[in-house]
């Protein structure tokens, strides 16, 4: 897949897939703008990172780093889920898509939602889907995408 | 994980794995009733049977046999997404849940989601999610789920 570049105010934004040293430029930070996120030690992410890697081009991580400050400034995933129904057909599922507080408005969010929807169609899937709340609606709307069902969850913890 | 059995009518009913042999149960005429799904060669049943086995445990589809008539009357599948958010948490997806018209009433659609999110916790997921329509809602709230967010989908057929 080529990676997508996007450009503003002078700057080049590239996105690419997650890398290990991504750790240490704020990957994990930049999570915790999403939902909880512990810190998470060198050898956690390690392993997490090598579980992933494992599904190959089933399961992406895609970023885009500022690179003038070296810091990872967005992100998002894709997993490929297989199915007997539609005829062996395939899902894409993105989920965890963020972009930094102080990197809005910048189509950011756009470009790694579109990245992660290309891997998706490239593997051969019939849709991709996520889910929202109703506030980011618009937001995906504006990147393709159309509300369909509802999301219902059950917590362990 | 344990199996579950369900009595009605003088009849048990124990969710399982799904096997190869279900091709020809009415595995896939039971699909059918959930979406489209045209035929599937022994074949390309067996190829995606593979591809979905090699991820062992992190995806697991789950049937109830009819053993009085040897039709597959029930299935659900869910897969376990491995994550960086919730100090690398997992979450499990359920999907494809499907009970044969004629064999409703007899509580198999909660049997399944049972087994399937029994399944998400064993495996160390902090929650499972699943997408439905409004009118499927009450059901899962039967089986302890909540309504939390929309599902947002782009078609690329």
């Amino acid at each position: 897949m080529e990676n997508i570049n996007s450009s503003s105010g002078g700057k080049t934004f590239r996105v690419r897939k997650l890398e290990l040293s991504d750790k240490s430029k704020g990957f994990i930070e930049l999570l915790r703008q999403l939902t909880v996120c512990d810190s998470v030690s060198d050898k956690e992410f390690e392993d997490r990172f090598k579980e992933i890697s494992m599904y190959g081009d089933d399961h992406v991580i895609c970023v885009i780093e500022d690179e003038t400050s070296g810091k990872i400034i967005a992100s998002g995933s894709v997993f490929i889920e297989k199915k007997f129904i539609r005829s062996c057909g395939k899902v894409g599922h993105i989920e965890d898509v963020v972009v930094d507080a102080g990197a809005r408005g910048m189509q950011l969010g756009k470009k790694i939602v579109e990245f992660l929807a290309d891997h998706a169609h490239s593997m051969g899937c019939y849709k991709v889907i996520l889910d929202c709340s109703d506030e980011n609606k618009v937001f995906y709307e504006k990147c393709g995408f159309k509300k369909k069902e509802i999301q219902m969850v059950k917590y362990f913890i």
